[in-house]
């Protein structure tokens, strides 16, 4: 499947880029890639250059997740979200996690406690080079109300709710209906479940 | 959060489409919605507009799951996946996660085994509308090699292989890098779980 006619292995892994158009290049890059395969063979390969991703899954001391309903315009309904964005040029992948959690949601970490890392993740990646950086965050608490960190998302119809872990579980599939939002919780679900085992005060 | 000056509620969900321009029609679909808010705000929305995807779980009779490793363009690396791709117009949901099953590995339900839903999930709505129906097929076999259903498919060195679910519990973070896989680990794991704890020949 992976040799030419001739037997020469012809993976995209050794093809080269001969030319990049940016077909738009803002709010979203969209660019095409002119590729030639080491057979030979060229084609056009068209996706979203994204930047970098902050996801954080936000556990309030009492064991319960923060999230974020909002209306997709893609996908036309409410779903069920993390705290998620872009992190911003010269930015630290765990301030983007903190400061996406704090203007969406206005919880911020209480004192002492510690921003773990869960794994980074791509999504879709025949359409995207999206790449997601997830994180826990242990006993956040309230700081103040959402911010919303772009004029756009005045729009999204967002509200903040603070959910169980078991109600969370019983969600995905309904409310919690995203990839991104699933895979996350797959990956806290350990130590929130051992958070929640804790005994109070400890 | 919500509101205009006039304490109208301003929901993107209640937003007219007064304009759709399709900047590339093919191989992605790329395109240009003007968007105007109910209170007169109007912006440009950019998306990929995809068609729906299949994804299988598929489970062998041993227990183990069947994925595939390929060469990523947009990430430069090589990842460990499912079987997934694009349902074909007038094609049902089953039909094809069964025929990316087959093209992509070469496997097949057994017979009087069956495919059971993992529900819908759509992936990084903000890029997309990318929504994937997921499933789980119990019980797969090989019945020859895989085939690829395109082209461009030749390049991506793409290779069959079959995992425990501990194993791929164990890659998730390293060569399980995908929130799609993520996701469908943790939706079928109780599953396969289950079936694992079965008697031999039960």
């Amino acid at each position: 499947l992976n040799k030419s006619a001739e037997g020469v292995r012809v993976s995209m892994q050794d093809a080269r880029i001969v030319d990049t158009e940016v077909i738009v290049a803002a709010p979203k890059r969209f660019v095409r890639e002119r590729v030639e395969m080491p057979d030979g063979y060229a084609t056009d390969w068209y996706y979203v250059d994204t930047p970098p991703s902050a996801l954080v899954v936000p556990v309030t001391a009492d064991g319960n997740l923060v999230m974020i309903t909002q209306y997709r315009h893609n996908l036309k309904r409410h779903v069920l979200e993390f705290p998620a964005g872009v992190v911003e040029d010269g930015e630290g992948l765990e301030d983007a996690a903190l400061r996406e959690l704090l203007e969406e949601t206005g919880y911020r970490r209480a004192k002492g406690c510690c921003l773990r890392p869960l794994g980074a993740f791509y999504s879709l990646p025949s359409e995207t080079n999206k790449y997601t950086h997830a994180f826990i965050a242990e006993s956040v608490e309230q700081a103040g109300p959402a911010q919303g960190d772009a004029v756009i998302e005045r729009y999204f119809d967002m509200e903040v709710v603070e959910i169980s872990l078991a109600d969370a579980l019983a969600s995905v599939g309904g409310d919690i209906c995203g990839m991104e939002a699933v895979a996350a919780i797959s990956l806290a679900r350990p130590l929130v479940a051992q958070w929640n085992r804790r005994p109070e005060g400890g």
